[in-house]
């Protein structure tokens, strides 16, 4: 029989085990065990500066939580027990005897997970913005390096017009550092105290909750004993920061698959990215990125999980919140893994930068073309007319707009008259985007060193 | 290093630990052992039937794979593979030497990880369906047990009209049997075998399908051998068909943790369907029920995985899919646990018949009160206008419609004349229901026969 | 003011509009308009034959309702109205006066809207049984007509081996038949008769359920008032239907809008099925493909919306059930539109034979190079490392594997000695695929010849 | 024929009219059309400036698109359209001729796009903030109102122990400001400006940024044109915020709703938020709150529907992308809606104090009890433990902890010895909770002073 903290109230009614397993959350909460030792002793300083605990008994409660951490180096000791926070209490009686009844005095359970889970996150979050800074890195390094090659600019995974392949890899670096601004927005809101909120009604011990603010390192103390119990806001925000972050991933992921296909052509992966087939042998499978590709579906399924099992709640803590251990702790692993996954692979990719070249065919100056015209006082509308006819007229005659006779561009409009040199110089045009966040060499040198100064 | 089956081609080249980590299925799929066995079994003997193995090489080949399955109870030892099939393949050739490098032949571990997903299904499928089966016969027996008990019907959770309380707790009966036909419903588009498709395209290898088929007892063969490789859409419905099965049971977890509560006080649990509080000694908290509410949750967010890995994926086998392994697992086990927890809680609950009864208060037999003025010729919607008044001058003087004079009856319509003197008994309200499949005794008798019929 | 049912309760007291429009659903209900008269009819109906009715007033309704059908044509009109059934049942008494006031005799909304949903249902699941043939219609047809092209299958989007295009687009028509399977299997679920039911505890109407089945032309009849009342199975599993269908659609349409790009070429589309850039003049988007990849998440998230409102409710009608009407209707709407869409798009896509049969790179046949030296008596794992050593061995040399000299086999693998002629030859590789459901051109003529009759 | 931009290539082939309707984004972006005509005449602006427009012709077209404001009221006007964008600029050609089409000039749709919904989105987010607001103003009046009604706190639905009405109201102040700081958080990711990027490479014109960004009164601007036009990240968030919005909302509507049972007793509504019952005439269901229990399943619903359409997807601009129209607007509008109703609704409250008071039961003084004990000595422990026994015993007695004697107490524990003669007066025992935040009088005084604070 499971040991239980109210085993009293119902003395000699033997659990049914199918339904103590169902109830039972110990292996899915044990990773709170490191914050669980951690606020419990923040908590009997608190009641040790309350009067509820001597001088002794709080060096005791210390020494016995110590010793706790020693145990839980073998989680199988841990099994017997309902979840993590009756483990402790249990474990620290059984270690030092009457004082460890005291720990709990004017605690409960529900504000303990919301602590742990809190002090969980705390020290998760950072390090999940570190493992994007190094997706960022990467792209900056990417970037850096091949900064001279261009390649087609695509929308509807049409050629569009030509650009600097660092411009392309940069465009993640936003979308990532954006993930990383949601993600410290979340810990805003994450970096609160629960504990001192007692079951529900807040606590009838005297704590000076502003001290376990202090000890614990919560940047704030929260407002309402009845909603802080019961609030999981905080978790689905994270799952879904990461969720969205990993959605931003699942791009880069999709356009690496096609870079990589025998068809495009663009992409290189070092054989650790990639493997092959168990029936044919020639085959590059670009493994990693088709697993990055499906990563964001197990952020939102969990967030999809969550949502579901808070929705229609009644207010304050009820069991069905215990739903949020499993996704909370494999949704801050998967994001952290896949996080990592892509910043190694990103390192392994080596650009081919003459299949990049060669895609840039002549009709992406189309629209150079009507700029043409344009600067010669044309209206854009007419001079986008007038560079679409040339692209009919040069595909009905089998070929590309470079194909072109200067009689055939004087007959699609009259200004077309000289056409310039450099129009079909793929860096020609890259240096007529003039805007910032353009694909011009300076601007993307800008962008490059903008990137350092937010990794630093 | 991980031992990789097609090893030769990236030879001297050592995977980063990361990556290869990411990569790996073993972990995930080590559920799919015992049907990766049965299937290289019977592909086995396809091949020897094909004659590509001698009759030597096939009873080496089975008693390697007997011999494996030995080995398949230390789960450690398949740490180093990269997934099942792989691990499978290289033990056999450890075990057995160059018969098993011939298992492989005309053979993908595509069609592999879909055969052995449907060979899981079809084990599970039929358990699940009992496991329902088991929440239908609790029911049964506690309509059964309980039949003359009355409740209130809610809407709204507003109490309605007077009900069989058998006939409450039979509503869920009907909502599981479709579960369970949704779940057979599955099955059939899971009992297709897909071996025999290779890669993509079919095998080079003459193997007999149908023999293939019948050694598995698949009920049919696939079509097309680039569709069969690709599709999830068996475990996408597998998984929908299990999340509308606990959505329904979280209705009834609602239900019953309402009715646990001391304002309505229609249910009491055995102690093993409850925990107390770490602080309020006095409580009763239904956990189980909280967490059956929360269930549905679980499968949906499992569901919403996986339909996000597979949208927009090219056809044919993509790495992404490689992400339905953990949703079917712990869907599956998720679900038969929590399947398993309901009908052990049904069996564990008592109804407090004189709550339920008080509960029946007279404002509830305004229906009947305007099917009197109906049975007397009055238009049915003015028939319930002056129930309603009856209903609005009783709230007024401070009442309900039971204490009512006959004056008063009188005055909100003359043909109230005498009330009948049965109006406010529910078991009378209760026969006056004459539909089939309505509260009436006799129906719910009906109702009870034919879910025994179902259950046989 | 708003009429409503039950006004005489409340009299007096304005409701507030802003609650009104929110509790207001006729906007969303009004396309249950043409089912609840039907429904209405047939419950008129079976009051008469329950004697509740007079063959006059019986008379009067059905004449009444087929008047108020003609108003049904200026939606404005039904403005005012809270829903569907309080509008037909006010406009009716408007029309005929007294006898309208019994049509509601022992019936109630909550069965009214479950049996109007079903009848809504139990015509557009056919009409989309029939949307989803011309889809595979259209495949059909794009197979037969372009039976002898060959192209490379693809698995994790690298080339794998050569198969006939006829057989890649069939392989969704084997995906849609198994959408059109589970949009009969969820019809069985909806093709069950609720009338009769009542509030939620049956009828005191004497009402031959058996009658009302007929007349409406259902299938079954509800087994248990509490439960159909308040069950939205049905269309969560319609939608769900729905949504799997589409994402199978959705594999088509992303390998659609990879095979027009630049890069693979294997597609023409149309003019009607692209658009061109407000800026690039050369592009041609391929937007219909674009839409319908992103289709499922219409249905997807319609579902998702759905489950949540279901999710925790307490049994029986509840107005949260309100809220399956828009998601109800624009599903279906929405499924129509796009499989409509796509059958028209799949007319109007010309496959480039050229290009398909250039990607048919050699490299494709390392696996019928393993089968040769299987055939030779190599085992197969033997087989597919030499074939692997060849690709990497050309590979280095900057070629494939055609390029490979006599003498640079045989150092390969002795038995490699003559490489058979036609190793190349996309065709006899296809041909040399045995198995049912494979690429082999005979087995393809067989799918269509099942396709047809299954169309048929 | 709809008019279209690109007509000129494709001219004489007429599009199919199902793929037209399908491809078509009018209906959807309509509400868009203030949007197009503000960042329209700020794009004329910048032309100017940068030389592209003579002054006459940019007054010409900002006269243009004033007059086209004005047709806007007529909806039916834009049918033909293709979009919003292209029908500003086809109507402002029709109104202004030549100098209509120079408005276009470096221009793509696809920041046009980006930069109109980016501004309805810092119009709108403000708009729900205050919405919100309302919501939060509605509770704080009903706290004030209701200071000292006392009633129990639950956990899990049962008993735990008294406080303060108002503390249980303010309970959710909190969790609206919280989103009302997530919907700040996504406005700064939405407040930035995206025109000048051109389709995805830069603009050849020398747009000034700065001066777009301060005619649109954006606070920042898009740091790379590749990623600016395929972002929804910020659609995404502010879906996802609004949807935790809801969530929260949904629990205050569970309450309310059980709150409202004749087993609760709580809450009287007032007749606006509830409607009767078409067959059961004494019903009063609180549809206002149910449907608020069922609303974040809308928004969560169109935030999955985005997710999806997104996942996946190359970078970039693809027309997978204008999926996000529909979700955005009405999104958006259901949201304020929800919140409107809820305020209006917590206006319409009253708590009935008697019956809260009521089920303030002995029990719930369990907690006191063992205070008692612990203010003795007794570690918390063992004190809970003699607590529990006092309502273990109670019960078998058949009664509650205030029946049992003082022989009983000190039977149960000898320090019991005398009980505090206020132990089960609500009032105390809610003064007896000390720490901030929590249901002590003065605590919720405090409570509300902050909200006023950040109400203002």
């Amino acid at each position: 029989m499971r040991a239980m903290v109210w085993e009293s109230r119902f003395e000699g009614r033997a659990p049914v085990s199918i339904l103590e397993n169902f109830n039972s959350s110990i292996a899915a909460d044990m990773f709170l065990f490191g914050a669980e030792l951690r606020a419990s002793s923040a908590y009997a300083r608190g009641l040790a500066t309350a009067g509820l605990l001597t001088r002794k008994e709080l060096a005791a409660i210390l020494g016995g939580l110590a010793a706790i951490e020693e145990r839980g180096r073998n989680p199988e000791a841990f099994r017997p027990f309902e979840d993590v926070h009756s483990a402790v209490e249990l474990l620290l009686i059984e270690e030092i005897g009457e004082a460890g009844k005291k720990l709990h005095t004017g605690r409960s359970r529900n504000e303990q997970v919301a602590t742990d889970e809190r002090l969980y996150l705390k020290d998760e979050i950072p390090a999940l913005i570190g493992a994007a800074a190094s997706v960022q890195r990467a792209l900056v390094g990417l970037a850096e390096q091949n900064i001279e090659i261009v390649m087609p600019g695509y929308s509807h995974l049409q050629r569009g017009q030509p650009i600097l392949f660092a411009h392309y890899v940069l465009s993640f670096f936003w979308a990532v550092e954006r993930g990383k601004e949601r993600l410290r927005d979340a810990l805003r809101r994450v970096d609160v105290l629960p504990l001192g909120s007692g079951a529900l009604a807040g606590s009838t011990v005297p704590l000076d909750r502003e001290e376990l603010r202090k000890l614990l390192g919560f940047a704030e103390i929260s407002e309402n004993s009845y909603d802080v119990v019961g609030d999981r806001g905080f978790v689905l925000e994270t799952l879904f920061a990461l969720a969205l972050l990993l959605l931003d991933l699942s791009r880069l992921a999709e356009d690496f698959v096609l870079f990589a296909t025998a068809e495009f052509g663009f992409l290189e992966f070092d054989p650790s990215l990639a493997t092959s087939s168990s029936l044919m042998p020639q085959k590059k499978n670009p493994d990693v990125f088709e697993l990055v590709r499906a990563a964001p579906g197990r952020l939102f399924g969990r967030l999809a999980q969550l949502f579901l099992a808070v929705k229609g709640l009644p207010s304050s803590y009820n069991k069905d919140l215990q739903e949020d251990k499993k996704p909370l702790r494999e949704g801050v692993e998967d994001a952290r893994l896949v996080l990592a996954a892509a910043a190694a692979s990103l390192e392994r990719v080596r650009p081919n930068r003459e299949r990049m070249r060669a895609a840039v065919a002549p009709n992406l100056f189309a629209a150079d073309l009507a700029d043409v015209l344009v600067d010669r006082g044309v209206p854009f509308r007419d001079a986008h007319a007038a560079a679409a006819s040339a692209v009919r007229i040069a595909e009905e005659k089998g070929g590309d707009i470079a194909s072109l006779t200067a009689d055939e561009w004087a007959a699609i409009h009259p200004l077309f008259g000289k056409i310039p040199e450099d129009i079909f110089d793929p860096l020609a045009s890259i240096r007529r985007k003039k805007t910032s966040g353009s694909t011009h060499p300076d601007k993307v040198r800008l962008q490059i060193e903008r990137a350092k100064v937010l990794l630093t």
